[in-house]
C-alpha cells in the first residue's frame, strides 16, 4: 500500500467548500477536536475547538451544548506589511503587485497515517516579494494536553520583512451563543501567552498556554480578548525559518488549576520540542493503525475513504476519560451540540471493541457513570430501573430538545425522540454484550457492564404493557431507527430488541450466579432482582408481540405500516435529496417511506437470531425482509447505508451491498447530504468499518467461540487484510476473494 | 477491470464548472466533435460542434478558424408548462412548488468504453409533478454521418403534460464571430427538419437533417434560425416514454448535395433505429479499445485518467478523411481555432501508429496532401523544398497569427512561432519514420512518406547557414519546444534534429535505391536530389553545430542560455501558475526558466541516439541533461509533463517520472491550467500514452527488429497490459512489476 492512499488532499481552495473542508480536516487527540480552519482565518470561516465534557446550558437555550473553546490556531503573518491571506484572484492590472497580495499556489493535505494537517501556500505580497508558507499542525496523541504547530517561511523571491503574531483568541462563540463568562484571564509576556476562561453557568474552567518558539525577540501582548506573541525579522532571498507554536491545555475536569497546569505542561513541551513531540505522536498513531486499518486490495477509492472514516472514529474517542463520550458529530462541528446518541454504542463502539478495546471500554464506562441520569429518567417517567436518555451530555440527564429551532413560518416542531426513542437503553446493552464477548473483560462486566444490562432490563420489564385481550406484551409510543414514523405502537424493532434484552439479562444473571456468585448476589440485591421480577421477564419474553406477516414471511415494521401509502423509493432516482424532502414531511409520515429500515437494523444486530415463527426458514425471511424494506428506504439518515451494506453482504446481494458501502463511505468526503459543515457523520464512519468486517468479510465468533470468516467481497476486490483483538490477543486476517 | 474505471461521472452540476465539463464530455466520431452542453441549454453555456475541414476566414480576423456548426443537440422539454432546466436551488418558501421547477437529483456520466454520454435528472415542475429525464447521446463511430439522442421521460409523480421540442439551431457563432452566410435553408415538416448553411467566404456547405421518433403526432416548425419538431403528450403516473432524435450530417467536403444526402442518410438511420445504431457503434468502440486501452493494475486513478486521455485521442481522429487532421484542442473547443500543430505528429500520431495504424496514416496523409502549402511557404521565405506551416488548416498554408489578441493595455504582441518554429517539418518526418518502422507500410512510404521526408530535408539543406570562420553549419532565429525563448540562434534541439533529419533522408534514399529503385528515381528527379545536393547534406551533417558543454557533459539549449538569470523552478512550489506568470514575461525571457525542455524532448525522441562527443557516455550525458534542465522547467506548456515522464522513466528516476505522469494525465480532468473550457489538451493525451508505453514499459524495436520491453514501472503498479500492432500483426504485452 502506498502513501498516496493515506492522504486526503485539497488541491485548490474553494471558499464555497471552506466549511466542508474544515470538518474533513479536523484533527484530534481523543481529548479535543479542532476544525481545519486556517491559522490566519478566512472570511466566513468557522473555526472550533471542542473539548470533551465541557458543556454549558445558557439561559434561553433549549439544551446544553459542547462549548467552542478559545481558538489556539491563530498565526498571522505579514509580508512586507501585507497581511497573508489565501487571496486567489486579483484584477489583471494588479497581477504583478496586488495590493492585498495573491496566493500563487496552494495545497493542503490531511495525512491520515499521522494525523498531521499540512498546508503550503506560495504568496506574493504587495511589495512583489514572494514567500512560501508551510503550516503543519497536530494534536498530540502521545500527550493529549499538547497541540503543536509549525510554520516554515521561505523567502522565495526578494528579502521580505516578516512579522508573525501568534496567540490564543477567547473571542469565540457557538454560532453566536456566548458560553464564556466575562471574567477571563488573558496574559502575554515575551514568548508566552495564556488564557483562562470559565463557562457560565456550568462553571467549567479551561486554561490554555502557548509559546512561540523562534530565534527572535518575542513580544507578548494582549489585545481585547486575545493574547498573542509577536516576532519580526527579515529573510534573505532563499532563506528559510522555522517557527514553532506549542499550546498546552487543561480543564477543570482534569485538574484544579488548569491555567497553571497548562503553563507547566507548556514548558515541558517546549523543552521536548516540536520534532520529538511529533515523533512520539506518530508512534501512537502507528499503534492505532495496526489494528484499525482495513487494507483493501482492489478498490483504491474505498481504501482511501475507509481510512478517512476510520480516522474520524479514532480522533474523537477519549483515551483517558471514562466520563465523556463521542457525540453524533464527533468533535468536528457544532451539529447536534455535542450530544451523545445511540450512534456511539451501535456504530462507533463495535469497531473500537475489535481494534482498540480500551477505548471501547472508556465509552461504555461513560454510560456506567451516568446510570444515575438513566435512573432519574426512568423514575420521572414512572418506570423502574434505568432508562438512558436519547441525547446525553455531561450530566447523564435527558438533553434532547423538545422543540425544533423555529421553522420559516415561525413555528417550532415538537421533537419526540427524547420521549419515545427508548431503544437507546437496549443499544447500550447490545454494545456491552459485544464488548464482553470479544474482550472477555470480566472485570468490566462484573463491576460495571452487568449492572447496566440488568437495570435497563428492569426498565423494559416495567415499560412493557400487557394486552389481556390478546394475552401478549406490547410497547406503545415508540420511535425505531425509522424516525419518519414517530410514536408508533409495537415497533417490531423495539419489541424484538426488548425481548432480546430481557433474555440477555436473564442469561447474564444465570452466568453470574455460576461464575461470579458474589456479584450476582450484590446485583440481585442492589437492583432488586426478585424472583417475581425475573418470572415476569420470562413471561414478557414468551409473550412479546413480534409483528409478523406469516403469509408474506416478513417482519412488520409496526402494525398498520402496510396500510399507509406505498411509495417505491427507487422511482426517485437519481436524487440528491431525501424522499421526505421531495414529497414533504406531512405525506412522508403517512407513507411507507422509511428513513432507515428498522427491520434491516434488526437483521444487522441479530443476524440469524432474528427469531421467526416455527416452520419458516430464517434466511428466507431475511431475504423477504430485505426485498420488502430496501425499496421503501430513502436513507434519509446517514446511519442507514452502512447498515444496509452490512446486511446486503450477509445476504449475498453484492451489487446492493457495494452500492450502499460506497454511499456510506462517501457521506462526508463527497458531502452527499450537504451538511458536513456541521460535523462528521460519526455513525456512518463506524458503520462502514462494521459493514466491511462483519458484512463483507463476515467475521464472527462461531459456535465454538472461535473467530471465523464468511466472506462475500465485491467482485473487484482482491483481498482484505486486517488485525483485530480477540480476548486480549491480536489476530490477523487475510480475506481473499473467492469470486 | 471493472466498469467503474470506464466512467467519468459528474455527481453534482456546478455552473462554475460548466465549461470544464462541456470539454471533458465531448463526444466524437472522427468526423465531428460535439461539446457536452445540455440539450435544453443552460445560461452561459458554450455548445459547439466542430466538423473536420470546415474552416472559414472572415474579414477582419487574423486567421481562419474551424467553424462552429449548427447545434444538433436541442431538445427542450416542458412539464406542465414549466420549461425543464437544471435549476438547483429555490427559496425555502417555494420548495414544494418552485415557479421555475427544481432539479431534485442529477447525475451525468461519460461512458468511455462506448463513447456514450448520459445524464439523468429528477425534475419537479411548478405543478408539483415530478419527472425523470434521461438523456443519452452518441456520435456514431459506425456511421460517422449519424448522431443519435435518446430521451426517456418517466412520470415519477403525477400525470404531467409533456411537450418536447427538438431540432437544429443555426444561430451559432464562434464566440461571436459569424461564419455562416445569411443564405440558409431551414425547413421542418412533421417529424423531420433540416438545415443547410454555407460558410462565407470559404464556401463550405453543411447539411443536417433530424428526425424526432415517437408515437405522437409531430409538428415541424421553423422559427428564426431554428428548425424544430414538437410533440405533446400526457403521461400516466409511472409511465415512461422513449423519444429518439436522430441527426444526419454531410458537408460539401463529402458530397455535392449535403442537404439531400443528409436527408437520405437520416431516413436510412431512422429505419435502423437507435438501438441498432448504438449496437453497431459499440462494436466499433470495442475494436478501438482492443488496441488502444492500456490496462494498469495497481493505480486506479491513473487507470481512469489514461482511459480518459486515450478516449480524447480516439474521438477526434479522422477515420475516412486524409485531408483533415486533429488540432491542438481536438474538436472539443474553440481554442487555437482548430489549427493543426506539431502536437499531432509528435504526440497524437505515435499512439495511433501502435494502436490504430490506419488512423495514423490518415493524419500523415493530411501532410502529404498539403505539401503544396509547405512548398509555397519555403519558396516565399527563400528556401528550397517543403517547409511546413507551424499552424495548418484546410489550405496547408501558414495560418499562425502574427499578432496576439489585444492585451489589457490595448497593444498586441508579435507572435513569432509561424516564422521561427521551423522544427515542425522535422517533427512530421519523425512521425513518418516511426510509422514506417512500426507498420512496414511500404505503399505509404514509397508513394507519400518518402516525398515528405526528402523534400523537408531539402528545406533544411537550404535553411542551414555556413559559418566559415568556425567551419560549421548553424541555424539562426529559431524557436524550439521551449517557447519562452524566441528567435534564438543554434537551438540544440533544432540543429540536432535537422542533422538527424538530413541523415534520415540520406538513409532513406539509399534504401529506396536498393529496394524501390523506380521510386528512388522518380523522387530524385521530381525533388531534384542531385549528387551535389546530397553531398551538401553530408557536409551539413558532418559539420552541424551541436552546442555542447564538454566540461559539464551536457547539451546546451542554445549558446548564451546559461548566461541568463538562473531561477530554480522548484523554489516556487506549490504553484498553480506558470513561473512565467509569477515573474512576468519580460523577466522570464531573460532567464533560464524553460516552458518545456528542448533537451528533454530531444532525449525523448532520440533516446541514446542523442549523439554525444566521443569519449562520453551517452547515459551519463542524459542524466546530466536531466539534472540540468528539469529544475529549470516550469511546464508552462501542457505538452511538457508527459515528455518529462517518458524520459524520467527511461532514466529510472521513478519519483519524477510518476509525478510528471500524474500531472500530465490530469491536465484536463483536474483543469490544472484553468483553460480546459477552450478544449482538450490533445498533446498531453497523446504524451501520456507514449510515456507509459515507451517510457515506463520501455517498448521498443530492438537491434534485430523485434519488439522488446525495458520496463521501469512505478513501485506501486503491479502490471501493465496492452496490445499493439507491429508490422500488421497484433501483439500482446504483459509487463509485470519487478520492483
Amino acid at each position: 500500500m502506498t502513501k498516496r492512499l493515506w492522504d486526503i488532499t485539497e488541491l485548490y481552495f474553494d471558499p464555497k467548500r471552506q466549511h466542508h473542508y474544515e470538518t474533513l480536516f479536523t484533527i484530534g487527540s481523543g481529548y479535543l477536536g479542532t476544525r481545519g480552519a486556517f491559522e490566519e482565518s478566512y472570511p466566513g470561516d468557522t473555526p472550533a475547538t471542542l473539548i470533551h465534557g465541557i458543556y454549558n446550558h445558557i439561559p434561553g437555550a433549549l439544551v446544553p451544548e459542547l462549548v467552542n473553546a478559545p481558538n489556539w490556531l491563530p498565526i498571522n503573518v505579514t509580508v512586507d506589511g501585507t497581511p497573508f491571506q489565501v487571496i486567489l484572484n486579483v484584477d489583471k492590472a494588479d497581477f504583478m503587485t496586488p495590493p492585498n497580495g495573491l496566493a500563487l499556489g496552494y495545497s493542503r493535505s490531511l495525512h491520515m497515517d499521522t494525523g498531521l494537517l499540512q498546508r503550503e501556500v506560495l504568496f506574493r505580497a504587495a511589495s512583489g516579494n514572494i514567500v512560501r508558507l508551510t503550516f503543519s499542525r497536530f494534536a498530540s496523541l502521545h500527550d493529549q494536553h499538547v497541540m503543536a504547530q509549525r510554520l516554515t517561511v521561505t523567502a522565495v523571491d526578494g528579502s521580505p520583512a516578516i512579522t508573525i503574531s501568534a496567540g490564543i483568541d477567547t473571542h469565540v462563540t457557538n454560532a453566536g451563543a456566548r458560553h464564556w463568562s466575562a471574567d477571563r484571564q488573558i496574559k502575554a509576556s515575551g514568548s508566552r501567552c495564556a488564557v483562562q476562561v470559565t463557562t457560565e453557568p456550568s462553571g467549567y474552567t479551561v486554561g490554555m498556554a502557548a509559546a512561540l518558539i523562534s530565534d527572535y525577540p518575542t513580544h507578548g501582548i494582549t489585545e481585547g480578548l486575545r493574547a498573542s506573541m509577536t516576532i519580526s525579522f527579515t529573510l534573505q532571498q532563499e532563506e528559510s525559518r522555522i517557527i514553532d507554536k506549542l499550546t498546552a491545555i487543561y480543564t477543570s475536569r482534569d485538574v484544579i488549576n488548569p491555567l497553571e497546569t497548562a503553563e507547566a505542561k507548556l514548558e515541558e513541551a517546549a523543552v521536548i520540542g516540536y520534532q520529538m513531540l511529533f515523533d512520539a505522536h506518530c508512534h501512537e498513531w502507528e499503534k492505532y493503525w495496526t489494528t484499525a486499518d482495513i487494507r483493501i486490495d482492489g478498490d483504491e477509492e474505498i481504501q482511501r475513504a475507509v481510512r478517512f472514516t476510520t480516522y474520524h472514529i479514532l480522533i474523537p474517542t477519549p483515551r483517558y476519560d471514562e466520563r465523556a463520550s463521542v457525540g453524533a458529530k464527533t468533535l468536528s462541528g457544532l451539529g447536534y451540540k455535542g450530544h451523545v446518541f445511540w450512534d456511539t454504542e451501535l456504530f462507533l463502539v463495535p469497531p473500537l471493541i475489535l481494534s482498540q478495546p480500551h477505548l471501547a471500554r472508556n465509552l461504555l464506562m461513560y454510560r456506567y457513570h451516568n446510570l444515575h441520569g438513566a435512573r432519574n429518567k426512568a423514575k420521572a417517567n414512572g418506570y423502574q430501573g434505568a432508562m438512558f436518555p436519547w441525547e446525553s451530555t455531561d450530566t447523564g440527564e435527558e438533553t434532547t430538545p423538545q422543540w425544533s429551532d423555529p421553522q420559516p413560518d415561525g413555528t417550532r416542531i415538537r421533537i419526540w425522540t427524547g420521549d419515545s426513542e427508548q431503544h437507546i437503553s437496549t443499544d447500550i446493552t447490545y454494545a456491552i454484550l459485544k464488548y464482553w464477548r470479544w474482550t472477555n473483560d470480566r472485570e468490566f462486566l462484573l463491576k460495571h457492564g452487568a449492572e447496566i444490562v440488568l437495570d435497563t432490563a428492569a426498565f423494559w420489564g416495567s415499560r412493557v404493557e400487557y394486552n389481556a385481550e390478546q394475552n401478549r406484551y406490547e410497547v406503545s409510543q415508540q420511535i425505531g431507527p425509522d424516525e419518519y414514523h414517530e410514536n408508533i405502537d409495537n415497533s417490531v424493532f423495539v419489541n424484538r430488541m426488548a425481548q432480546w434484552h430481557l433474555q440477555t439479562a436473564l442469561d447474564l444473571l444465570e452466568w453470574l450466579r455460576a461464575n461470579a456468585p458474589a456479584d450476582a448476589d450484590r446485583l440481585t440485591t442492589a437492583l432488586d432482582l426478585t424472583p417475581k421480577r425475573l418470572t415476569h421477564w420470562r413471561d414478557v419474553i414468551a409473550k412479546m408481540y413480534i409483528p409478523f406477516d406469516r403469509e408474506q414471511g416478513i417482519h412488520i415494521q409496526f402494525p398498520g405500516f402496510f396500510e399507509m401509502e406505498y411509495i417505491p423509493v427507487p422511482k426517485y432516482h437519481p436524487r440528491t435529496r431525501s424522499v421526505q424532502e421531495i414529497i414533504g414531511h406531512a405525506r412522508t409520515i403517512q407513507s411507507q417511506v422509511i428513513k432507515q429500515a428498522d427491520v434491516v437494523m434488526m437483521m444487522a444486530l441479530l443476524g440469524e437470531d432474528l427469531s421467526v415463527p416455527a416452520g419458516l426458514d430464517v434466511r428466507q425471511v431475511m431475504i423477504n425482509n430485505w426485498n420488502t424494506y430496501f425499496p421503501r428506504t430513502d436513507h434519509g439518515s446517514s446511519l442507514s447505508p452502512a447498515m444496509h451494506a452490512w446486511v446486503a453482504a450477509r445476504l449475498h446481494l453484492n451489487d446492493e451491498a457495494y452500492e450502499m458501502l460506497h454511499h456510506a463511505a462517501h457521506i462526508d468526503l463527497q458531502d452527499n447530504k450537504g451538511n458536513v459543515r456541521d460535523g462528521i457523520h460519526a455513525a456512518a464512519c463506524g458503520g462502514v468499518w462494521q459493514a466491511i468486517i462483519f458484512g463483507f468479510c463476515g467475521l464472527h465468533i462461531d459456535a465454538n467461540g472461535e473467530l471465523a470468516l464468511d466472506p462475500h467481497l465485491p467482485a473487484h476486490w482482491r483481498e482484505v487484510n486486517f488485525n483485530v483483538y480477540y480476548r486480549g490477543e491480536q489476530r490477523t486476517f487475510s480475506v481473499k476473494n473467492s469470486v
